[in-house]
């Protein structure tokens, strides 16, 4: 036993969070992306470190049976991130070689949500065609599997992954995004419903720090990236493949790379189609980095890449629905090539199937969100449709969901957490 | 031994061709979609047959080492289908089950292609941004695995499959596809290079049957649907999982189904980027059917939906490129959720990563296009950037292929096939 | 189109066989090991091949339903090879590696079997323990996938592959093989039922080649090494993930390395149970070969090696049976760290649930034997209980046989293809 | 946030334990089984609930980097089991489900050990031939992954499993355990080094659990059986597979069940062939249960059988060395259809291929043991050859291991920890 303790260190945590305070109230978060915000914590390449994450609403939905705090989430205030964490000796023009190591759950919170949001706060892929109100599932942890009472008749072992990992932007980047994306909001119009982009936006911006000059803090507030889309630095892709085990390669822009994280999820489908489509969770992420000079150069290196992790759940049959580019479940509209709108129909022909077995409309909604169906891109190349199929692991259900000569059984499923005044 | 010789039946061929003669001179074949076309054979539910396929272009691509044929090649007369097989009791309105249990090439014809079409002549993913000229690659079969004299050091096991697939459309649903599409290029432009969608089109237009009446025939090549999309029938979704062994559930719109296949690819990646992307084959496929009455209601099929074969290659360590919908190989433009950019910014970035590694732009390109890579649509929530992925398996190289501290090892591959004047 | 034809030539079949006609009346088959069998055909390396290859007891087993052909199998003929095939510049001490690209069966004879062989004739993993009588399983291929008439209930995809393949023994080596085997018939004695090992016996034996000098040929037929098991060249190993794709390192003994493959099958579960137990068929074997000089140093070689193929059935959700080695379904007797023992044990498990389902001791002896079952060595460390597992795919069955808490439900699936006196 | 907190309720722990305390200093542990050791605690069916495990030695090997503490292991004190646990309402007759919902290691002890033991202490597969002196490799986890500084070029991920887990025995079946055991102890000798078996043995002998009447101690410590061998309850199986997501079904043969859980591993490879070869940990183990009333007879159940779980690291490509039922390294003794041999053969097989690389003897025993390799049984029927296949999964190396034209490179591995006095 000689040397047994001193042996056994824990790794340091790095940001330590409660998930049940108000995010803007804890240190080591923030909800913004800007050069400015300085490392919170500063790492050695090859040391292994964690850090905490609340979920990315900061603790604004609770493991409760309607859906009134899906209904008011403050969007302003997300999303809440750890971090940032800098690698000493990374700079601009390198490769920021991440190991996502394990993400957990806390301990003390075995649940998380997925919901749906309103069509005028938040939206998601079917706000305006369902006319969307406010709806979530509760889904609890049982060690590798999650279930919910709000979708019942499912089990699935989760991917556990940050929905969101990236290196902060230089100032010239952040720049190019807000140019671009206030751009598009001018194309398209800034009353959109749900919003086209989200520009910066003072109010609800949060970076949990002592000792940040007032005019510096002020200007991250003002110019600060919101963090909903996925960029060049990574950021919001909601990748569920980027999960626990998995090598992440990041361009780095800033001195240090400047690490930040959250959005954890537990599991997630492809597409993660209802916004807030994961099972969102808090809880704890370890990572181990090092850096590749030059990396950005050598690897032509646009945006992260990634090896995904030997370990991912395996349930080898799927049902696969097919869409194309035209609204077949709508005014037959048919587009040019068009790939979202290929995801849209198999989503939809997969969420109809799923009524005809007693799920409701939301149910099945929140179910593809959540659960590990992937979606493939077939083809791309055959004008004008493009081709986008969504496959339902079947080993998920504790029935056969397969087409059988007489039909399907539909069960009654009940339904999920709606409003408390009864709108769905 | 008894009764050992009259047990051991070879499935019988209900279409037989030769892939070497033109295919408008062969019985079996047809290259529009219209219901007048009269079943070329009948089936009863349960029985085991094959079909022989042309490749899709009919024998106009060469084994050779230019790509003049690709550059010349004549789309009017694409894609080369073997039927319609009617299945005897199928109604509309009934579902079709198709088991797909074998797809093999000709034995006499060990050997499949790849083409980059021309701008003008077909295009593809890049047509426009590549300002694409004709270039191709030849890919020789040795049992299951393809490798290619054009594209060096990767050789990896197939996924045949057949590109196009699907039941006859009603008159109505003929009508509905014309309509839209040439709705939509009334929309566009009539002049779009490439084009952006096929109206009907007389030139070319074959039925290999003999009795069809002449105005029958004169309508069934003035109002029958080009090959070139997939649509709610399946038709040309170029899905590469819908492979050897796979289950598939069609809707039927007219008396019989009347099926129809072609387009047998040996391999294909996910979204076939370069068009003629897939491992393009002449082959055999082997199918049983079955009829569930009244499929369509019991399963809500407004489009065909499948199981996947349980044999599918498996290489588990993948290098995946992400993508997002900025356009940031080109002018950074923003687009609002759109995964079709997204795909093309992940393929991009996968095409300068394999430049590093030494091939040319037309090679990565093909390569992409052919190997089994495969692409998921990460999240198409987070507004405003769809996240797609694009996963390379490292195994299918002869080289590690993995980022590595002191960058990639760049090595001469050549060039694939290209036009005879050397133009690329 | 230029070059196309002459581009276009399948491989050439070095041995050609007709499944049906007796196997010792053909060329290019031999049933024996010898050093001085000389090469039916030579190759160089990196040549494409075919071989044909009738099935292992050369066409004595029919497609009928009663096993009197089992029961009366002549094992002295078995198996019958295909080869030798010598490839240029191998010598002793090489490594020869052999790329088994494809392994088809013949169109002609869409069908195999699997028997259980008399305790007398052949025996068999349970031979004693059930008193064997002849038994047998018809298996219909249809495309990549098997199901049989005798054994309703199940269908699966097929790994096909060589039962037996290996490099001809040197003189030494077969010297060496005949002296262990005879030692041990000698130390358990020679008239055990059924035999512990198989003698050289000039009955039977064959070398289909011309200008064979009488005396060589007398030499072959008195000292040539039996099939049955393998050993290290190769030869009868059964192993199912040798397969299509996969790549192997044969140590080599003599000039030329003089291959020889036969006993194909469609399928087998790991352990072949019942003696003949994979689907035996006939078939046509792609090979391609290199040799390493000097491999077997290199590699440290005393059998042969290999790289399975990227393409194997994946049938996720198993339900697993565990063994030990303690006699538990018999007289309770306690081995030491039998691994054997506890391989019996998992199967009579595997054997009393699959009862419990409807199927008959003998369809569920066949079962596993033919279908894809994974048995894992578990720990063969804790003395004195080898522990050795079972997992059955459950997605072969058509219908769902986890256990339930109302138990299993038991079908009618009556009775294998027995002997015409009815005696099981 | 209503309900939040009252609905975030970790699981309960119902076995606490300190790692780096002795095991018999603790409460809720045992090391013996024995029908008559109380419940330490009690659960209803579908409660979810955690046990602590202390390593199965009980703290006896330290993390440092010389071996003596394995020379010296007392073995009279393993295994150390958490529980029992008992299930209400489970009678004997029935069968226990429980699910394995989780298994981690400590936050506080990031690592594990492999041990190879001495001849005389404790053996191993290979104590005889290697004339086995104390050896072990320390393995750090960060996150999923392990690797070593005692056994270098390797990392991977784990399958975090209980080694021992099972079910309490009754009276009945504890004697005939005792009785053949015994009986093979006098049938080979009791002197055997190491020994065939373990009969009971009071010294070491320990029941964490107060107010147990002396009389009653003195019995289970007399009459308990050793932990060494997987038995009909389950038990010591070390079956990689029994991983975290597995759902087992256990014979119930006391009153509760009585479930005893213990020697968690990290990972461990088919066969955990150096005897402590698993990748062993002290940790945390979720459970959840139900019962299946007279689940014995429904199914058949003379041992557990189990459904794997979902998650399993997923290494496509692996190396595979066969082995026979022959001495090949050895005597080149001939063996009986000896499957246990036919696994030590391809053990060898392997090590010395290791060896080419750069690993020492002990190295390659402790890696093959450790990490994910995979053992099938492939034939047991070929007489007088078992065969066995080990297949090292390729991806878990830092370089590229598959055998090439070239040779291996040899690389300088240094040594595991062997003992202070350097005596390997």
């Amino acid at each position: 036993m000689a040397n047994t303790v001193e042996n056994s260190k824990p790794f340091p945590t790095l940001v330590s969070v409660d998930p049940f305070l108000p995010a803007n109230e804890q240190k080591g978060l923030h909800n913004r992306w800007h050069p400015d915000i300085p490392p919170f914590a500063t790492v050695k390449p090859g040391e292994v470190f964690k850090v905490q994450c609340v979920d990315w609403t900061g603790g604004q939905i609770g493991n409760n049976d309607n859906s009134d705090d899906v209904r008011d989430v403050d969007l302003t205030r997300v999303h809440n991130l750890s971090g940032p964490v800098a690698v000493e000796g990374a700079q601009p023009g390198d490769c920021l070689v991440v190991d996502i190591l394990d993400v957990q759950p806390f301990e003390k919170m075995p649940w998380g949500f997925t919901g749906i949001f309103e069509l005028e706060n938040g939206g998601g892929l079917f706000a305006k065609e369902f006319q969307s109100r406010a709806a979530k599932a509760i889904w609890d942890f049982e060690g590798i599997y999650a279930s919910s009472r709000h979708v019942p008749g499912v089990r699935f072992a989760g991917i556990p992954h940050p929905g969101l990992i990236g290196t902060a932007p230089s100032q010239e980047l952040l720049n190019t995004w807000n140019k671009r994306e206030t751009g598009l909001i001018a194309e398209l119009g800034a009353n959109s419903v749900p919003p086209v982009a989200f520009p910066p936006e003072p109010k609800g911006a949060y970076v949990g720090q002592d000792g940040i000059p007032d005019e510096v803090r002020e200007r991250i507030h003002r110019e600060g990236a919101r963090t909903i889309p996925g960029r060049e630095h990574g950021g919001n892709c909601d990748i569920k493949n980027l999960s626990r085990g998995s090598r992440c390669y990041f361009p780095v822009f800033v001195v240090g790379a400047n690490l930040s994280v959250g959005d954890l999820h537990f599991s997630q489908g492809d597409g993660e189609m209802s916004f807030c489509g994961a099972i969102e969770m808090a809880g704890v992420i370890t990572f181990k980095t090092s850096i590749i000079k030059g990396g950005v150069e050598k690897f032509a290196l646009k945006q992260p890449i990634f090896v995904p992790s030997p370990i991912d759940p395996v349930y080898s049959q799927k049902l696969v629905f097919e869409g194309i580019g035209v609204d077949l479940h709508g005014d037959g509209k048919q587009y040019n090539m068009d790939a979202t709108v290929a995801y849209k129909q198999a989503a939809l022909n997969a969420i109809a199937y799923l009524q005809k077995l007693g799920y409701t409309r939301e149910q099945a909604y929140l179910l593809l969100s959540a659960a590990p169906i992937e979606s493939h891109v077939g083809a791309v190349v055959d004008s004008p449709n493009a081709c986008v199929t969504i496959g339902i692991p079947t080993g998920i259900f504790d029935q056969d969901i397969l087409p059988k000569p007489e039909g399907l059984e539909k069960r009654d499923y009940g339904q999920c957490a709606i409003r408390s005044d009864g709108v769905v």
